[in-house]
């Protein structure tokens, strides 16, 4: 198995695509600015001649945690006048690294600000390495980040048969889910404990069902995920998709709890605690959804749903895309994904009420041992 | 003034083109093996958990210099068991780098080998950071490659009037390309000298013109840059470009000669000298071309034309196609740029003889002094 073949395809439709209709996700990573710097300043400073290392594990094309990065390099260099900085950005191989490297030199988006690349001493690489492998040598990174990236899941463990998320799945098939999710926790940590330095840090956001039950886009209104399931069965009733296609669209993610992003740390014995790491803050936030925040403000519903529902499809819509058998011409495959999206657009400015794709993340800061 | 602003776009057609027709470029690179080892023996090894780390320098998708970086790989690991391996792998923002990223990974291509990125302990990295700028930080290169890149300039001093490359030029724009040309390669040698680590080599590979005249497309037959210039001469006569666009297709290249090359090297006050670098080893070398080769065994002309005349375009296009004027309908431009092609190869199939792009390279070992 390659790490790449493991993973799903994200779509990126050109560049800068996916950090513009990601508004939230940007507003949800800025949040972090207090736990990131709190981190950084108990991390020891690398010996002279070393790099201070950062990477930004899962980070696309790097728009969302553009900013947090520039803080980052800043709070790094007032710690040290001398001494240079690396920014490893990972992702899977197919990931828009040429959008990433023109948005931090500068060559694309805000062209006000300093790009990022051109700080002294601050060299930015990309990395095509699934962060379910090993990235960089042992012991290199002092500060390793990632925001919304660590749902996804190296192996689809079953599909979901009438469903397309693990958060509506039957109970077997849920629990199937579950186990996946926590092997693949622990392999992203067994493999970062062994990148980070001694005394280095991760600060991790990631998307987990909270203490109230709340997970993307089900914070108390209409049920995102249900709401996907029940278009796609539509589709399956009115004979416009097959029932292996309607049972294929599965997302392969899992979204944790507390206590299951908790789970082996609590355990002193367990393969993370004796590689050195232990889990010093978590907490979950809730952030609002940007385009339903703007619909109380503007009440154009017609205008909500033409925001809102292009987010939702540009990192949904491989899975629904990659479920129509590839027989059917492509042009037929693009109108059934077409009315797919047409149709919850609809039903969103039909009664835009209640939608709202909020971010419920898991926010956690974890250190490696000095010794 | 950023890096990518000032750098030539080279076009890349989707996954694997740009390897796939530049055979003759691999034959060159593979033939650096001895002169590779040679060098690569002499590098101290970093201490214990440092890594060993290897730059390629203007890698475009890596297809190249895959089978070049698999032997260094073996080499380094041979003289030292323990111990990681990096590559950084350089280009432009806009590089495909998941082609790169897919290709060491085994998604692509040759598929029966092992991936490089499977290799224990080897991890590999991309930059989008010109060459015209550092790329990683102080002292962390162990051995530098970099296989016909550095014949681009940083900036076009000027356009050439009446012709299309400087080999071509009048002597005043000649003269002007000469000294961007070395204003450029005094600047390349000294942020790859801030790279190195002491005791660390460079093994370069430059397109040049050698002592006999030779030059890229120049070994005796047709001249290739005179036969671009020929054709893009004959649209401006049959009216189909303007002057201004005759003039702006201007290769932003120079190929310099051996004692160019050497120059900084010979001055032992030069800032390269300066900056510990020596030249060990300079020669030439010509790279037959493997389409004219293959034409001598076929015989079909017309066959020759069909395979020899994409490889030129793969490389030159973005110059005529961004010489014309972008007011113009795009579907216009494309036709254009396709007879100018068309022509060529229609010249080709009927006088095939004399054609032919063979690589003209010096190949250098440069080392950093230990002190």
């Amino acid at each position: 198995m390659t790490a790449g073949a493991a993973m799903p395809v994200i779509a990126m439709r050109g560049a800068g695509y996916y950090s513009a209709n990601t508004v939230g996700a940007k507003t949800a990573i800025d949040k972090l600015g207090d736990l990131v710097a709190a981190a950084l300043a108990k991390i020891p400073l690398p010996g002279p001649g070393l790099p201070f290392s950062i990477a930004d594990y899962g980070a696309a094309d790097g728009g969302t945690s553009l900013d947090l990065m520039r803080g980052i390099a800043a709070i790094v260099r007032a710690r040290r006048a001398e001494g240079d900085i690396t920014i490893t950005y990972t992702d899977l191989p197919h990931n828009d690294f040429s959008t990433l490297f023109r948005l931090t030199q500068g060559l694309l988006g805000d062209r006000s600000a300093q790009p990022l690349a051109d700080a002294p001493g601050l060299y930015i690489f990309g990395s095509g390495t699934s962060f379910y492998r090993q990235i960089v040598p042992d012991g290199t990174v002092s500060f390793g980040f990632s925001a919304t990236a660590m749902h996804w899941l190296s192996a689809r463990p079953c599909p979901i048969a009438d469903h397309v998320h693990a958060v509506g799945a039957a109970a077997a098939e849920k629990d199937r889910f579950k186990a996946q999710a926590m092997a693949d926790w622990q392999t992203i940590l067994l493999h970062r404990a062994r990148e980070l330095r001694p005394g280095g840090r991760l600060v991790l956001a990631n998307f987990c069902i909270d203490p109230q039950g709340r997970y993307l886009g089900n914070t108390g209104g209409a049920n995102m995920f249900d709401t996907f399931a029940r278009h796609w069965r539509d589709l399956l009733a009115a004979g416009r998709i097959t029932e292996a296609e309607y049972r294929a669209a599965t997302f392969q993610q899992f979204y944790k709890s507390v206590d299951e992003f908790a789970a082996p740390f609590r355990d002193a014995l367990s393969p993370v605690s004796q590689a050195g790491l232990r889990l010093d803050h978590v907490a979950t936030e809730v952030t609002a959804c940007p385009y339903a925040e703007a619909f109380r403000d503007h009440g154009d519903a017609r205008r909500f749903a033409a925001d809102y529902v292009p987010t939702l499809r540009s990192w949904s819509e491989t899975v629904f895309a990659g479920a129509l058998d590839p027989a059917r011409p492509a042009a037929m495959r693009a109108a059934i994904v077409d009315d797919f999206y047409g149709a919850y657009q609809a039903e969103v400015a039909r009664t835009p009420e209640g939608h709202a794709m909020d971010y419920v993340h898991c926010f956690m800061e974890i250190g490696k041992s000095l010794g």
